[in-house]
């Protein structure tokens, strides 16, 4: 395949949740859901800005339901609004049986980011595109 | 000294931020911030119920301000509220230059947290006594 | 969005590289490249398969440029064989500048993966529906 | 609460013992628990020195139970001495049942940190006050 | 011991295998054991080089048997080519069992290395010597 | 080569310091080399024992020289006495430039293990033979 450059469409980022991001009760530790979802969030930001972008909050996360050890996790990012200088990215977090196609939805929760200059002061991202909302 | 147990009164978590766990601007990843802060507010939660305790909400995280590689961090934590089964926890984090005093409020969350039996339904958390807000 | 099952089209996995992900000449370091790699194909296969699946064999990996700390990573892994056992995986990691939309393929590879039974025998995967290769 | 600068008091790091720090027992790594001990020295010499502050020797380090996996860890770190250009710090590693109260002492033992000015060399710290010893 | 220096024999790294290693099938994940083959394999090629290298290529990685966790892995790398600037370099992993003297090769693979000036472009690699190939 | 068995030589444990390991100086954390000094005991007691073997304690680390990144670091741990259900191993930390062959030793320690039966008990260590300090 050509190296062809992504759309602004929903963007999943995944995980295999192996022991080294589980909690004692062998599910993942929600910090661990928290910097999946962010991770998810400032990649799409960033892909929209071709700046640099930082999290600025996060609000409404919800965990729904335990994510477990041997599961697969996709983070589904998308980006709901584009202001003068920052982003908001929702994101929802998907927990999959490896053994059957059982999945569940166990986290949500939205992300504001703002693109910053060289000088790390909020700077202007170009208007949305038709792209934005786009199918992957 | 003797191992005497901890009161209710807020408790802060330390890490030193070394490159680990920065971004490629050398500040603290967004992602690794709310994890300092749900670690925090999970042991004030579970050291408040001792029962098995998960987070099952984060509202109004906002970050205020960049945490530099090398700077000391202390996340603060203070349980707000306790009902039936819930418990509300607010968190701060400060980061402490090492060469010298200065300490800057860098970020604030608040998590609410629910106490588990054994089999992962909700449990009822003893009232809340004086300790509550007491002094460290 | 609904909880939709994914097809078995190609699949991305994203990693931002950052400083815990590289060696000390700020690139990417080999093994991480492989890992990455290596991750995205089990999770091709376990999605073919449904089953416990183990990697059994890897070649051609070959390295054509550096990945530069601050870069986000795209492993692009598509399922380009179905055994009666086993499954051939090819992985291509595309490297992409943050800041404007500069691309580069720096590393490719084959995975072969196993389907195992619960005694961790090799265990027959069925048929190639006509989604393999589909569009993602 | 204000950001309100740190005493010389002791000073307490907390960790949740989770699957990625235990070693195939589920007990806690002894070069784990080294790690957190000397983590908690260096957070107190440097909060003393406001200098640049490395380890220079650890003795009597003395592991007396084992950390169970899901247990939360208090490292207590006491500034007992500070010479011209260098501090001893003694810990103490708590381990606690996030269930009950209990808590036992798993491990002790002493660091000597050394200030260093920029080039390297040691470097006089102020003389102690009467905050060292100081109640938490 | 003095600080001798070490001839181009065959090196041997170790690792003990941890949970924060392992997979959900607690045995050592097939991008760890490709990760700690690079590095083996990176270490003789720098020793022989004494120059930047990088890994350009990995052909026939072989997984022949699961690594447990509680188990001692040895990566054994032998440089079994140097060529004008490039270095190939076997490796075999070896699993064993800390309460028994059971040991299992476990998986094989070959790398290929380049020795790179300050520029990043290919530099030549002195000669071999007689050592290499020596005994450990 | 054969999958003979290790004598009860010296063993070296290696691994590059990457930026996931240093401080935020650029170089090893004194937590990381007590960490990496305790692993190759371990390795060296278990060899010996056949049991389970935890630290019981350590005396006289003491840090010479920092360990920059980029660096090569041999840990190598001497098996020094075996009493009747506990082991000493002495281990001395290198450090060495990749592009020439400086070497220096930058840490040195004693460890004493201690083997268990399943019980969790001391349980006797046989005695020494004669290959105890023998050449690697």
């Amino acid at each position: 395949m050509n190296a062809t450059h992504p759309t602004e469409a929903p963007l999943s980022v995944y995980e295999m949740v192996f022991p080294d991001k589980t909690n004692h009760y062998s599910t993942l530790f929600g910090g661990q859901v928290m910097q999946l979802m962010d991770k998810a969030a400032f990649i799409v930001a960033t892909r929209r800005a071709r700046r640099h972008v930082v999290t600025v909050a996060s609000d409404n996360v919800s965990f729904k339901a335990p994510v477990k050890v041997g599961h697969l996790v996709e983070v589904r990012a998308t980006l709901t609004k584009v202001g003068r200088t920052s982003m908001q990215v929702f994101t929802e977090l998907f927990s999959e049986d490896t053994l059957s196609e059982d999945r569940t939805l166990c986290a949500s929760g939205s992300f504001t980011l703002v693109a910053l200059n060289h000088g790390g002061k909020p700077v202007a991202v170009s208007p949305a595109t038709t792209a934005v909302g786009g199918q992957a």
